[in-house]
């Protein structure tokens, strides 16, 4: 007799176990298949590709029942992806890496910084299809419930469509009523950049401190991106590439008499 | 009269300040401007493109002499780069970034772990000509000395040649005799994966802890690759660009029906 297996979907973000937006996506992720979620014990935000090879790894089931297994890990986003591969679901296939919901957004430059999108470009290089979802909203009480309904849209999308091995998506909603949503844009990467600022304090004792804060430029005007799409209430659906080559740029370099 | 100021060039790294590779590339560097050395204090191998705003950064000033000016970041190599452009160099503009040299290789995967490559991708993000080098060695205590010519070649390349304002450069350099080493060639990034291990190990008390390690494939075969042209005792150049955009899938997600 043929056994049907469910399809065996990996959940991790970077906001941290706890986090409202993982719980939401795990709850979509549930009508598709066994779901494992594996995620960062506290928040990872910004923490990027990072991984942790210096320092000992910890990590320990915090919760058990049919159909969902929940792990924390003391690292980072892309800590978690390995320690699930390598360990908790070691010889299995993962048919599908889903990462966030982020809160707060993942467009433009924000993609190379975020380690939500790290656990997604990680699970490409495996080869696992890999979809990264973020709410444009850094509430950490965000409500995820009203847009529960778009991420399962795109997931089925992409279980029929099937992603090639080396795209990912990085998806990002509107912080909006979902009436006021008007549908889906295929986009690209938006090349703003972030403008810093450095605050100094001085601490107790004396010396020096500096807080990091910025804010995202606007310098790409392109009505194609995902800033100009998330600014006017369509949810932004990026592909993303692991290949980082210039491709473009080859035969020029080769010109150069190097 | 007109005056002629030396092209400021930044320095940073992701070994640390008082890393062998970056006082080599910092010599080379000084043929061909004012050098400021902005790079964390220790170790930041594996950071990627992490950065710190959930916690305080501090940094101070380390060496000081005509020409050259050191600083120590307590904090990953991106924290070095905003904390240089935010403060130290506020209002000046760099006309060249160079990273490295990194003590062991970052060609195919390795190029998205790499603090080392994060520096030279954020420098490019800001607008900056930007350089990453590496050595295919992880020996701590590789002499730098037989490479410096290579560097030098490069820098002197890319100064007259000037890099488009999306494109950088990753460099690897065999870790072979100088007079073995057969030339240049530009590549692209081996599409290679790390496999890992996760090596369980029990605390005095008794709890588990994990080590990660692992080494990478060599599933690319391709003989125009980054790993392949260190492996045959070529240089690396490889034009990298900070646009994730997967172009070649964007007709196709759109016809997904979303």
């Amino acid at each position: 007799m043929e056994q049907h297996t469910l399809p065996l979907i990996l959940v991790i973000n970077d906001d941290g176990v706890d986090a409202n937006g993982i719980k939401a996506l795990t709850e979509v992720a549930r009508h598709f298949g066994n779901v494992v979620v594996v995620a960062p014990s506290r928040s990872q935000s910004g923490k990027s590709h990072a991984i942790t090879f210096s320092n000992p790894l910890r990590y320990r089931q915090t919760y058990h029942s049919a159909g969902l297994k929940v792990y924390k890990v003391h690292g980072t986003p892309v800590d978690a992806f390995k320690v699930a591969s390598c360990d908790i679901l070691k010889g299995q296939k993962v048919d599908l890496l889903l990462s966030g919901i982020n809160h707060g957004s993942n467009t433009s430059s924000s993609l190379i910084y975020s380690g939500t999108m790290a656990a997604v470009i990680e699970g490409c290089l495996n080869g696992i299809p890999s979809i990264g979802f973020s709410l444009a909203d850094n509430n950490g009480h965000s409500d995820f419930e009203p847009y529960k309904m778009f991420v399962y849209e795109i997931i089925y999308y992409a279980m029929r469509n099937q992603l090639p091995p080396d795209v990912c998506l990085n998806v990002n909603i509107p912080p909006v009523a979902k009436e006021e949503i008007l549908g889906y844009k295929i986009t690209r990467q938006a090349m703003n950049h972030w403008h810093e600022e450095l605050e100094m304090r001085t601490d107790p004792i004396g010396r020096p401190y500096y807080w990091l804060s910025g804010h995202l430029g606007d310098e790409d005007k392109g009505e194609d991106t995902d800033e100009w799409a998330v600014r006017n209430n369509y949810i932004s659906v990026q592909p993303v590439q692991v290949d980082m080559t210039a491709y473009h740029y080859m035969d020029k370099l080769k010109m150069w008499g190097l």
